[in-house]
């Protein structure tokens, strides 16, 4: 462990810093976000635009990732519904209570209107994102044709070990910040305000980001101790963000345009295996070094990684089932994908080990050609699959950003 | 919410500050941690002195719990293992990997000695703090005589609800940090030092403090939006340490003597049904004021309550059985504990909500006359009963600090 601080703490304390990012058109996305501003408490960043703010925003340090099933039958519930939590999103990504003297300052013989956690402090450069699951297109609520078509029920993948009580879900919600009780305080507050008509499914909670987002982010690590992130789409490579993120327009449907789709894996990650397993090995399955995460055969982190460059005997360098090949555009098509997943701990396994792994995020424009092969890739090959297991998945279509007097996924309605 | 940032973000980047703590004498404990460093990234926590680090040290953000089973039962294989733990303990709190060259630097053919996740972090304040269940002074290890008498079964409280996977074990080890990432690492490489030996029986993650241990900490708030903490024994109160906190001589056991008991409970709290109580309601639960946290009947957060003043018809203005009155010194013959709590949210119950709560931990120096009256009162009279379930508990001896080479609880194998 060296002496870099994970928080860069810089010489700044002032409040109200915004980081560009949302309100940056989806297919000319090229805000470099500030090293000086990354994780300041005070940052705040814009909750409306083009593009939903939490995808190509600098990826802050905590996630409290929620899904739902929506209860109420009525579609205008379900419109008011996503009114009331506009607004309160909005309100609190600025740092603000959920709503106008939410937590104190209102009828005090009437329940707060802001659960209060979070009344001292700063926004923490908090976003959050909606998505819509499959299940909500079914009849209730008259959107079976707004169905995209890329918004499959995703396959059962070799492997699979699903808990149906940790997967699917009609609407998700990720809140993202860098105080994890920011976070917390937001999904547990829309979840209030959708009390009756919506109830909780499923909840992950995050405690360290394991991919970096912007280049100015140093790479964080997976709980295998390996840099994650490292050859990840970032904010500022739009040309990959518009062929790989970004729903277009000849895509569609209409209402997704400059939307995308969320893929959701809650990895349980064998840690004590792992870390039974040489370094050596724990290389070759990755496919890079450990300290450094350079590829192997290479000498800095973000080199390229050199595919074909062969060792002694002949073998490549980088194994032929190693993770980053597999998962390599080279091997896939050309297919990427923007991966914003946390590391998570959820007490213990009942058998004697902490029950650590990977909540997967990732953000692509249609997941039949980019995540489906690239997992049905990793579970059929990979060797890291003997140290993993899938429990949790999801599968939403994440609308564009919202417009001024606009509402979350309003074009879903029209 | 205002600007205040939680992480005070000063002017400061410096590496290896040193704080104060764990390094000062039981009875005489008067170090005030300075504000200047309390929460930045790099400061590092001396791991030897008279007593443990991680009670009175100025409480981090985060919290890693775990409590452990015992499986071999060999008493040289025990002390072995506190040996080794401690080695690297030290180690991690000083910022350093849990072995020399441990994640990548060792022989490549072999497992690594760390498991590499908290490579490029800073100490990040970490502390970790052993203790010993009850369980463990059973026949195994031939320490039946060295039990406290003071280490009770906890009784069965009125409402209790405890899990047995979330309760007990024979050793507890807290580790609090700034950064998850780094509490998480710690135990992690700890119980994969004890593989074989030792097994996860629970672990809780907190994800936000709910106690101020220090007077120059801002007071954080728990999950029912209330400040917590602000009564609290804190580390400048060398009197209520002494009388309160720290195992005395005259108390003994020996090798207690500069130690503490930990009470821990896993307090779900019924957030939704709070969340639907009036302002009024939950204030006169607490006997506080939401916002200010000042006690009813005064202005400021620090102000003393006052339990005899009474409002309107002779009705105390602190209700008879407000929360802060059931469990103030003036109720519990001058009882007082040392709170160090966390927040916690550990996905959904599955039927429709989120399991949150308060991870409460509290250190005394006799549980049976602090602790344990004080839950029966709260547990019979507090109408915050309504709202919280405890879920778990567990009661640890917690030995004095570790001195120049030694090892810790040594005191017990002597
Ligand atoms: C617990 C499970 C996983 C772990 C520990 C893990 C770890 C890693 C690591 C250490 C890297 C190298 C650094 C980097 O470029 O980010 C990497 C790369 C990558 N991983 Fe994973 N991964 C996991 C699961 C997945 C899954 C489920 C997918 C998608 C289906 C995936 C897709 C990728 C991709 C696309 C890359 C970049 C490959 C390249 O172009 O070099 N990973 N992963
Ligand atoms: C979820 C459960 C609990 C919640 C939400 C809660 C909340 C609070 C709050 C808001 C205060 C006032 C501020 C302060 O002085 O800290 C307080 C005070 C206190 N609580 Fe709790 N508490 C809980 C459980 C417990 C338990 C289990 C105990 C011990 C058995 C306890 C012991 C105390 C004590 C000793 C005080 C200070 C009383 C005084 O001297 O003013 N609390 N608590």
């Amino acid at each position: 462990m060296t002496g870099v601080p994970r928080r860069r703490l810089l010489g700044f304390a002032g409040a109200g810093v915004a980081l560009a990012g949302a309100g940056a058109a989806a297919g000319a996305f090229a805000t470099k976000a500030s090293p000086e501003v990354e994780n300041v408490a005070a940052a705040k960043v814009p909750f409306r635009g083009d593009i939903q703010a939490g995808i190509t925003t600098p990826a802050q340090d905590h996630m409290h990732f929620v899904a739902l099933d929506v209860k109420t039958k009525s579609r205008d519930e379900l419109i008011s519904l996503l009114k009331e939590w506009t607004v309160a999103a909005e309100r609190m990504t600025a740092g603000q209570e959920a709503a106008e003297n939410g937590a104190v300052g209102g009828n005090a013989e009437a329940p707060p209107k802001d659960t209060g956690e979070a009344l001292d402090l700063p926004a923490s450069a908090l976003t959050i994102t909606i998505g819509f699951g499959p299940s909500l297109f079914d009849d209730r609520f008259g959107l079976k044709d707004k169905r995209p078509e890329r918004l499959i029920d995703l396959p059962r993948f070799p492997q699979d070990d699903l808990d149906p009580a940790r997967s699917n879900g009609d609407i998700c919600i990720q809140a993202c910040a860098n105080d994890p009780q920011v976070a917390v305080h937001a999904i547990r507050n829309l979840v209030r305000i959708g009390f009756g008509r919506v109830a909780v499914r499923w909840s992950q909670l995050g405690f360290g980001r394991t991919s970096s987002t912007t280049r100015d982010q140093a790479t964080p690590r997976n709980m295998f101790g390996f840099k994650d992130g490292t050859r990840n789409i970032k904010a500022e490579d739009t040309d990959h963000l518009r062929d790989h993120v970004w729903v277009s327009k000849e895509d569609g449907p209409d209402w997704l345009v400059g939307g995308t789709y969320l893929v959701s894996r809650r990895i349980r990650m064998h840690i004590e295996i792992w870390d039974r397993t040489s370094l050596v090995e724990q290389e070759q399955i990755v496919g890079r070094t450990k300290g450094e995460g350079a590829p192997l055969g290479q000498a800095n982190e973000f080199d390229e990684p050199d595919l074909h460059v062969k060792g002694a005997g002949g073998i490549p360098l980088i194994g032929e089932i190693a993770h980053i090949r597999l998962a390599s555009p080279e091997a896939l098509n050309g297919a990427r994908i923007l991966r914003r997943g946390y590391n998570f701990t959820d007490g213990s396994d009942g058998l004697g080990h902490l029950d650590a792994g990977l909540f997967f995020v990732a953000f692509n424009r249609d997941s039949r050609t980019q995540f489906v092969p690239m997992q049905q890739a990793l579970s059929t090959k990979d060797d890291m699959m003997e140290y993993v297991e899938h429990t949790g998945s999801g599968h939403f279509a994440v609308p564009p950003g919202v417009k001024e007097g606009g509402f979350w996924g309003e074009g879903l309605f029209r």
